[in-house]
């Protein structure tokens, strides 16, 4: 089995994706930030939403891909976002991470049509599968009913599951409902299906139920305090932290989410081009911006790693 | 002004995309389908939300437009779909529709990210035309809350009409209200601005209102009864015809619009290929199919065109 990566398990970052000016992506800003984060011990979920990954085309994420091969970084911590509205650009993506030698890849399911049955999405997953035609492959299902619109239900995946063990490996649950969550650590329970909550704010529960972590937004401005409740939940200290990480999480919840932690990341690392997004998203505004910026300053916040040390 | 081809008016089709049993396009059906219509009197949005674009990557799109031009189809009869999540992808598809000569083109805003706001849609699209770069660019906006769950609204119409006069040339409005669609007619009467409606039900309200037109689905097996009505929607047999049209949109209402069309196109060519959709989507199934076929036989449907003409 030395041929397959490990699993991943404990935090896991869909990496902010950094542009520039001309809203092309900062390459060298992104392996930077990704070795940023690997260095607090966190997984890499390049290409995922927080990344903005549905903005880039296809050739634009096999260059940023091969950009962090190509610096060393290890693919064994990656799990690229390869899902798209079409199948031959996902079996792209999806084949070219498994051959990169990627732990994982995390799935959308089509996200156009929406009221599609659970045999089109069951199709869509068969069909890439037997497209990427590869053992290696290891697929993380991702649901994000609130921005996809479209549902990854249970029955869905103990079909996929059956049709194709090992294969499919676990779920981002980015519902939002702790219930789904829960649902699906006791019904997978006995079967290696891996569930990462969507939010740190569901960590500690998540870990209690056996699950393996979570696939965090914040995890781009927070890694090292998420990784060490992965670590230690199960110490006398677990509730305290989980305080902490829900206090962090709660400046960012109430701002547009990803312009707001790239607005992080420009403030804390001194680097303006950080903040950029690219549409149909607009960076943050001066005002919430401002008030971001207080609101972190009152809970302490320091921004671990290479965005804060080039400010130095 | 030579250089710029006359403006659609009248029913404009979004043309089913036909798939081999490997589910690749088809391009010789879909070159005949595009000829039929044509002879019909229709337009071609080809690659709308019944041609199942967002199915179909960037790549597939070029060769399909290409293998239309190349069999000698009159692009100043098309209006391809060309909106996808991607800025880049979408000005790469728009670029080759200008310079290909095509009448303009239809464009989805970014649809992943859903609650974006006015300035963020704003910017895509102001985005794409400074990509584009090309004064031949007509943009028609295309609404459909009901699939993209991302809307055009009025004040961003003006702002963009505002910004690119000329440049944005109309919308479809596939909101399915008609207070919208008469909102629209009523606020931009004064500009160069061309509503089409997105289904023949509202088609004599909107011809009649000083709309263009419809981009409808079941253009695809009912061009020519619906560009009959355009032609002749101030006589005295327009109401009529109007309820003509309605009775065979009913029929394909309570389906799944898309596979129920390729269903009645497969069953009236004979070619039962035509049936097949890519997942997410699934094609109809025997006992809907049954009933389709009896409910078009009893409203004495006939298709006309190529599809019919490949059964004799």
């Amino acid at each position: 089995m030395s041929a397959y990566p490990p699993r991943l398990r404990g935090v896991v970052a869909p990496v902010s994706t950094p542009f520039n000016a001309d809203l092309s992506p900062a390459a060298p800003r992104f392996i930077q930030h990704c070795r940023s984060l690997l260095g607090q011990g966190a997984g890499l979920a390049v290409f995922g939403t927080t990344s903005e990954a549905n903005s880039l085309t296809v050739n634009e994420k096999h260059a940023l891909l091969d950009a962090l091969l190509d610096a060393g970084l290890p693919p064994q911590m990656m799990m690229p976002g390869t899902g798209t509205c079409a199948l031959p650009d996902t079996i792209e993506l999806t084949r070219h991470a498994v051959a990169s030698g990627c732990a994982g890849v995390l799935m959308l399911p089509p996200f156009y049509y929406k009221g599609v049955s659970d045999e089109g999405l069951f199709r869509s997953y068969a069909r890439v599968i037997e497209g990427v035609a590869d053992p290696r492959l290891r697929i993380y299902l991702y649901h994000i009913p609130p921005v996809a619109q479209v549902s990854i239900s249970l029955p869905l995946i103990s079909r996929l599951l059956k049709a194709f063990p090992g294969i499919i490996a676990g779920i981002k649950d980015s519902s939002g409902d702790w219930n789904n969550t829960a649902a699906m650590l006791d019904e997978f329970r006995a079967q290696e299906f891996d569930v990462f909550c969507g939010s740190e704010s569901f960590l500690l529960q998540t870990l209690r139920g056996g699950g393996a972590g979570c696939i965090t937004a914040t995890a781009n401005v927070n890694a090292a305090a998420i990784a060490r409740l992965c670590a230690q939940w199960q110490t006398a200290d677990a509730d305290a932290q989980q305080v902490a990480l829900n206090r962090l999480r709660g400046v960012f919840q109430k701002l547009p989410m990803i312009a707001a932690l790239k607005a992080a990341l420009a403030w804390k690392s001194g680097d303006e081009t950080w903040s950029i997004v690219r549409p149909p998203l607009v960076e943050l505004g001066q005002v919430p911006r401002t008030q971001l910026e207080a609101d972190l300053t009152a809970i302490g916040f320091e921004l671990a790693g290479a965005a804060a040390d080039s400010q130095r």
